[in-house]
């Protein structure tokens, strides 16, 4: 089968991003990178394209206004474009492809308001695009594993869910010298209004629908700043309910002393119980009421098939980060390979626009009940 | 020296803690049983006599009154006594010994309303009594480590705590044919309003206020029955405010499969983390900034002598639940000792009646807080 | 039922193995501690005396001598005796007590040599006693579940055995302060020809042939002295091939820095594989072909009585050493009393004479195989 | 910079180790695939060139030696070759590339015999070029720090090693129905005379030597075919000795049910101790004497230069078996610009030519040793 063909925004600057993106849209052969605007520094951009093997730099295009329009009107035009630029500039980036009728896969988060999100949700209904937003976590083979297992019923009605993401990069950052990224992430205006619970709380939130099915319905929120004049908040604590009544909690912080990237969700049932955590992504423990913990792993027998398509290597051979950036992308290209030749893209989901929207109305409604004395706030459009 | 000699109420019924206690209290030889009443059933109380070793059996009571008023006469009566009864009978035997004059080891909760604690305290405090309740997990060395460090400002200023407490013995035991304890612990005339969170919720405020020096000073609290039918709720979520407006959540659940007796908590400063579990209670995980984290492991020359002191066996020699118990007693024993001879304690405590009291608050508030659409609410007296 | 009165030998100049024994012997109200001489000091000897609550000082003897023959002539003369002196002290004091009809129960190890051994092991056959050996680590509850797993088929024919133990204390002694015990430990005139696989290497040969019931028959050792001046051998590597043919390995060290009392032992079989660490002694890791490991832990339903009746709390709370102990003097005195009433012990087991003989054996072995530049040696008499 | 060209041979056959070299030779964009002969069926071969974008199918051989002729003429021929076929055909294969003086990249083992090995060995060095054998684990960021410390003296004069790698495909394997690896892995014809020892031993062997700088230099060893009827080894028991006399144990396992990929080394010196494990390939717990275990982690400020270089994305984010696989080319890659440009390759390293003759060697010895009665056999040449 001929592969699909994409372009990328942005990443060209050394961005480990950008890179990941890449590496997991190339992982599984099922695409090529053929065009882009990697950099606003055409230098740059032609650095990025010839050291990414890219041969026609006639597909090297200054900006992305340029790029949409001219890939959308050629006969071999990109099927999709990663956008992998700062998260101020996903919206009209987004939208401009939309418009011109090219797929998309957008670094998360999706846009900086509700409104953005909306409007990127309809265009891709009206347009009939994919559009994908890449909440990596979403990617690990096991966290499909529990979704199939909670959908079987294994663990019966969900009873509580319990999140959390602590970091110590920020505050790590602080005191050493490559605080870069976090005068960035911390730059409202680049940001949003947010900093640690739209950073890595949407993270926890996604994760945690994706993996049980149920959205956070309201929330009370608190927010910190930590250490006290950092501009945005930097530990984020949500009471929240879920769909059905179900009770949880989600905890970030980017200024967690001993923690590094420790996204870790429990989701507790009328008869079993299913955690995972970053710690240890190739690992799913499972309790079934009054029977001993088991640790599920990867690619194994007795995995359902839809986690099971997302192992490539043996058992006990570590997949991490970039593979599960590459799950996402090979679940979203069998996903447009099936929507164009009217196949079946079987099993394979990935995280899309209405994901994006859904985290950012999370942040929304944590944001006013942080502003409101923390009392419950309702998640989303009434 | 003279051991001290103490008394029991309760604990004759083959209930756990009682044996618990007892162990506790003779572990390290300062004290030693000669009195009690261990059971309503005198038959009962003189067989745990007999299995204890209590040779006099005149000091063997029919009820807390008889004793309190017959030891407080002898002229070797006993030092204090130690009050392993159910939770509703907690209050009105340590105010009876109190007024006896009788020191006391009273097993948690406390009381089951603010008004009977209050009282308790004031009366210890009045007659210049020694008043303990045993909250087990501050008995554990590794936790005295931590306040010592803190105190020391080895993580700098607190910024965030979190704290849990999972365990699923009673959603196991609704499965399984040994739902006693579930049974009383769920009757709200014998355990009070609050199920899981007075059970369990205060274990957790107690040993962050002792690892800390920080209690709560005001919760948001939601309360959930899972299953829905439990009179009690089993299933308690809080936001919670300490001291100086330092952050942090409790959850603590007693449906949560896959887990025992899993109390953690995990404390972060400015410049450093601590962190506990009973998963592994010989061991403190110690983050400094920018640093690998370490694991502190009990009795090596490295710990502070508070902490060290409760260290009886080699390092890597399980010291347990047994063993909590005797630290606490130790240090009660100790203190006890020190007061009737004028002499120094030296570094032990152990948790007292204003202990007691503030875990009542604790729940208190939060009861408050679940009943009113999980609002803020102030914890103790204005 | 009448208690077990029992004396002890050894145990009262403060080391900390003769109170574990003495805790472990009172832990489960089986018996009581009655006679003694605790050191050949008398005035310790007493001061022991009193501490331990022992009223009647014509029970606290001079010399084990005296003791073995006065006890044996009272009426009431203890039933067992606990023999907790330094290492080449207990063939002769065990000599003396089976000599006057007295049970035994010996720390480890039994003897310093394999005739001492044979004699006492006859010995106590001809006059049909009890001879306990304390390897504390079989005292371990689910060190007994393993037991009872294997014997039921669950794992399949062994097919190899991995045993190890790291310690780390004695480099650790040569640094610090508290190097008493690395001076004992390491004379070879109290503590035999060999030094760590005497002294922990023995404790993974018992565990693995009581977790197994396989012996070991042959073994390749190596012997090093780690740092290079110390007397006896401090890193002990064996290979071995336990009863039909099964190929197993030992590893022990007390230079392991980083280690603390680390006991792992690991047991595969055709159709699964237990594994259990001293790291977290109330779990077992079990695994069944193709099936994700479970982790088993104490005083669950799904364990087989014989495991279950050695938890005397709930699951997740921690027992440990003493309470190790306490099994086995729990195991050790059922069965005392079993024989004395014609009882029927069920399913309690403890280590016997013939474990302290056979882990002679296995030193002797080692010890000529390390000599003879590392070929095999037969274990045991031909 | 120019990037290297190199070409492939084998791997077409959707065996997953070829698709791990290409990824690993393009992860850092220092190489393109331009050339290959995949399989020995032209149509596959074919196919795979297409799917790994190769366009110019000119340079797709029917055979090595055509290939190695034809790109050893062009001006633009290939700088380096992969060799991703079966192990008995490495040696033939490596021989013609290096006889047509091109560089190679070789996977693990080199060959299978030492003689072959040798002859490799000497033609490489005869020829000045570059000759890579990917020894997986020593990709890992973290066993390289390992290295770093050893040398800057951090935990003293090595003392004594530790290394394992139970592995149960095998015996799952033979269970479940994807045998095809069982097979291939113990046709002797295929794999030589040794089967785990070959295939996982020299995995532990290279690793330590790699992350120690000391090699064994004599060996016992036992091998053990479980379950009977396999027609080589699949548990290996190795003591070693290294270089200046340091004791060391190594086991393998290809039957050792409950483990998955879990290659372990512990090194011990005399001030601390220094484990790595591949189940958290992106940790070391360092142990300074008498100080609380430390857990370093990737791509932190406190590790050497030469480890932190290795590492692509921020700490807490998994690298895992293909990144270690990058790794090893990414070094590699850098050797060979530096040869070919004059320039310095800096602390970049990989294993080669001889640590694949060091690998046979070890098996060499390890199956004389076996065969004689587990004696000491010397490894390597006099």
């Amino acid at each position: 089968m001929k592969k699909l063909q994409f372009g990328m925004i942005g990443g060209g600057n050394g961005a480990f991003i950008g890179d990941v993106h890449r590496h997991g849209a190339l992982m599984d052969d099922l695409a090529v990178l053929v065009a882009g605007c990697f950099s606003r520094n055409r230098e740059k951009s032609l650095e990025t394209a010839e050291k990414w093997n890219i041969a026609d730099t006639n597909r090297i295009y200054p900006d992305y206004e340029t790029m949409a329009q001219a890939e959308s009107q050629r006969e071999d035009g990109i099927d999709f474009v990663t956008i992998a630029t700062p998260n101020d500039t996903h919206y009209p980036i987004a939208k401009c492809f939309l418009e011109h009728g090219i797929h998309i896969m957008c670094d998360k988060p999706l846009a900086l308001t509700a409104e953005q999100g909306y409007e990127l949700e309809a265009l891709a209904k009206e347009r009939d695009l994919l559009f994908g937003v890449s909440y990596t976590y979403t990617g690990y083979a096991m966290t499909r594993q529990a979704r199939e297992m909670i959908d079987h019923g294994e663990i019966g009605k969900i009873t509580c869910i319990q999140g959390e993401y602590p970091q110590e990069w920020l505050a790590v950052s602080l005191v050493s010298d490559h605080s870069e990224q976090a005068t960035w992430r911390h730059d409202p205006k680049r940001s949003g209004e947010s900093g640690c619970c739209a950073d890595i709380g949407t993270h926890v939130e996604c994760l945690i629908s994706r993996m049980t099915g149920l959205h956070p319905t309201k929330v009370i929120a608190r927010f910190d700043h930590i250490p006290a004049d950092v501009p945005l908040e930097t530990n984020a604590m949500v009471m929240c309910e879920f769909d059905g009544g179900v009770p949880g909690m989600i905890w970030t912080s980017q200024v967690a002393m001993g923690h590094e990237t420790e996204l870790t969700v429990r989701i507790f049932g009328e008869t079993g119980s299913i955690e995972w955590t970053h710690l240890k992504p190739w690992e799913l423990r499972v309790t079934r009421i009054n029977q001993p913990p088991q640790t599920y792993t990867t690619n194994r027998d007795y995995l359902y098939p839809a986690a099971k398509e997302l192992c490539r290597l043996p058992s006990g051979h570590i997949e991490g980060f970039y593979e599960a950036f590459g799950n996402i992308y090979h679940s979203f290209c069998v996903n447009l390979i099936a929507k164009k030749t009217g196949g079946d893209p079987g099993s394979f989901r990935y995280p899309t626009v209405s994901d994006g929207v859904k985290g950012i109305e999370f942040v929304d409604a944590c944001l006013e009940s942080n502003r409101n004395n923390n009392v419950w706030v309702t998640v989303g459009r009434d």
